[in-house]
């Protein structure tokens, strides 16, 4: 490890102007202030009617490390500048506030608050960089890792992206999430270890070429690994690839499980269905096959549609690299802060771009579940402190096109967060993996078809209350005042 | 941290099928034959003319610390299954190869060898994954850089993009990348500590919500930090922003140095013309316009082509994520291993897809500079042994379209690798940042502007030597002979 590396954190794991901030809090007294932010984003990936929240573990695991390093503070104060007597108040900083999250595998949609960190403004702010980093990008996978899993059904389909991943960490969080949105299986070997993840793989092409030729690669490899799966395109798949597979496969016999073959390039449709018909009258009906090489939903449709034959799907870059869409785009924002008298008040952002407009205040969100189909009416935030489970007929509104009414009788209305830290202690542990896998299904089921199709899905409903609708518009109103009447002449 | 990575290494992150090939090829006594690969990529990113190489100091670190920690060998063995004895070997391997690689900043092409590992076939295959990891994701982020760096020119650029990168590793090493490309800042503080690069960062919205408005938020601020950025657009930019922050550093008036204004949403090109003019009007022509905002090279040669005013470009998301090619296609093929006779005995890798049929041999890239100019004619690939300095009248012809041919006289043939492990030892050490951003811009310097421009470049050459390209030829007829002679009758 390289001498940067040396005493790392991930406490400077963060934009500047978080550090600027959080000196001019300090500055100014007001460091203590208690903040409320939002994490969110404005729209949903892939063009996808819902998402994937993922990411919570690793946000934990940073809340829980926070504290800077002595290499930290020393390069703030003596490399960009910072004052000693800020970098003394830094070294004692913990993370000391409450976290409501969603939980990991939880349906999310747009513009419905997936974390509520309530912290002093100066940790909240020094924790949105990291936080938003590693929630954008989990989300992402694991609602990329879904919409494959809504094409391929009850198939097998692996993650064999490393290589193309964003750097290591991409790599093995980002199969993490893909697991959790579906996905069987994982080539990297380290994301198994340390998340528990099945693994799989076999053999490359330089296998074959080390040997020089497939009859001895094959027979070499089955010496040692019982479950045989061959890679058969090295040379001529049909030709050469294929045949001498269920050559050794019959040579061999009982010594070996002849698993599958693998194709990794080439027309897997025609290549597919060729092979299959040679394995099926060499006696191999069993044996699977397995397709590769830039897949992702699009072409699985595709070569489904051509009646391709294919058991198990290999991923790799489309799915790590979410290619055709390599960002999420949420935002942390805040929402609610103190006031000099001790009271909360409610912030907003204004934009010219309507949709970029913040909702103001505390909420909360909840599924709003109609009891006699235990199918989701839609999401429907609220203020803190209201509950609209009380309520026997619930009015939902669209928050943009605001004549869209329904009313709802009968219903439950699932709170979404969990209380994850509390004045600073973790008190939320992730389920194991498998849990959390589950628990997608789960919720999966709650959702009407029309939500789930990977193209042109109906919009699923994210509702506000009517008083956080109302607080809204008043929030809205009083900053268009405070313009006009604070702005100077220019 | 959490339990996972306790006794974390790089070791495991590989894909599954490395290790059952190291498996296979130790179990059959084959595993120290020495062999030869090389890592390149087929197709340049983005449409450009060229690529940058970045990724070798983390290569370095790797290589250096491939040493397996006890838990990963404890999984490999128990939850893994592999047996005792091939665990007892692994516990003792190291890296013990020798590696010819391009420097960081070097411009690279489709189809020649960034790297060449020279090792026991066992230890070459289990560094694959990694360094493909590595080289595919720097090299990439390098290149987007450039291309954003042509078209700002002169002006700044910065790094703004850590909470949409792929998780943490892809915003530090991709910040170093995008420095290296052409970038002047990042906002990542972690990145400024472990590579010493420039950080710029002053406030966000946040901040001036926490202050409710903008004329405390703005004075506030400056109290700690003299060099002020006023971020304009929380409410209303030319109504509110501007003339608030113009107010306040005319009240200020010594006491801060008025860098700048940033603007970070709506219509850049008419805002960045007001508030220029604003600014100028209020006498700060020296005060700067940042622009922010989802900006990628098209965006701002689209914005500079409307006349919008900006010294400085913030971007995020469009360059770390590589969003309209995510992902750089990077490869690792045998070319050459020892046969029973001690001998190199060269591979290659046929496919139906003709651009995947590998080049066989050990090999050397050359640039060719003519020295008349200055000017690079192209790339050389030569078999190990040549040397194309001593021919006086260089023959270079087109790898595919051979009747494409030039002679070249008078130039130098400048060798791309540089020996960086030597039988396991690291005998290079990355030169400081500052030099590698230096070598990027000479080596942009050899190229035609032709090859540069961001749309539509001319096809630099990358030309194969006669011995190389006939030594290709026979390659493939050979092992076409040989799927005749040795394919079983299906």
């Amino acid at each position: 490890m390289s001498k940067g590396f040396q005493d790392d954190s991930l406490m400077l794991h963060t934009d500047l102007y978080q550090i600027n901030m959080a000196e001019t809090y300090w500055e100014d007294g007001m460091h203590e202030k208690k903040a409320v932010f939002e994490l969110f984003f404005r729209t949903l990936p892939f063009g996808n009617g819902y998402a994937i929240f993922a990411g919570l573990e690793r946000c934990l695991n940073y809340l829980t490390d926070f504290k800077f390093t002595e290499s930290d503070l020393d390069y703030l104060e003596h490399e960009l500048g910072y004052k000693t007597d800020f970098i003394s108040y830094l070294r004692d900083i913990r993370f000391t506030g409450t976290v409501r999250s969603m939980r990991e595998g939880e349906l999310v949609f747009a513009n419905e608050p997936i974390m509520r960190i309530e912290a002093p403004i100066i940790e909240a702010q020094l924790v949105e960089t990291a936080l938003l980093n590693i929630v954008n990008y989990q989300t992402l996978i694991a609602s990329k890792a879904s919409r494959i899993k809504q094409v391929v059904k009850e198939e097998t389909v692996m993650e064999f992206g490393t290589r193309r991943a964003h750097e290591m960490d991409a790599a093995i969080w980002g199969t993490r999430a893909a697991y959790i949105g579906g996905f069987d299986a994982t080539s990297n070997v380290r994301a198994g270890k340390i998340f528990g993840l099945p693994v799989a793989g076999t053999h490359s092409h330089a296998m074959v070429q080390a040997y020089r030729d497939e009859y001895t690669a094959f027979k070499k490899y089955a010496r040692r690994h019982k479950d045989c799966v061959f890679l058969v395109d090295t040379y001529n798949t049909l030709k050469s690839g294929v045949p001498i597979a269920i050559q050794v496969a019959k040579e061999l016999g009982d010594e070996i499980n002849f698993v599958g073959v693998r194709l990794d390039s080439g027309d897997i449709a025609y290549l597919s269905k060729e092979t299959r018909r040679m394995l099926d009258e060499a006696g191999f009906a069993d044996t699977k096959i397995i397709a590769s090489n830039d897949l992702d939903e699009y072409t699985i449709l595709n070569l489904k549609a051509q009646g391709a034959v294919v058991d198990i799907w290999g991923i790799g870059t489309k799915l790590i690299t979410a290619y055709d869409q390599p960002a999420l785009g949420g935002v942390y924002k805040l929402v609610s802060i103190e006031n000099d008298q001790g009271e909360m008040v409610d912030t907003i952002k204004i934009s010219s771009n309507a949709e970029k407009v913040t909702t103001p205040g505390i909420k909360r969100v909840y599924r709003i579940i109609n009891k006699l189909n235990n199918k989701s009416e839609g999401d429907y935030i609220t203020l803190e402190g209201e509950n609209p489970q009380e309520e026997d007929h619930l009015k939902m509104f669209h928050p943009v096109h605001t004549f869209v009414t329904k009313f709802v009788t009968n219903f439950e209305a699932r709170d979404l967060h969990e209380v994850v830290f509390e004045n600073g202690e973790q008190c939320y542990i992730t389920p194991p993996i498998e849990e959390i896998k589950e628990y997608v299904k789960t919720n999966l089921e709650l959702l009407w078809d029309e939500y789930k199709r990977s193209m042109n899905p109906e919009e699923y409903p994210v509702d506000l209350s009517q008083r956080c609708w109302d607080n809204k518009m008043r929030n809205i109103q009083e900053v268009k005042q405070s313009i006009r009447n604070a702005a100077p002449r220019s």
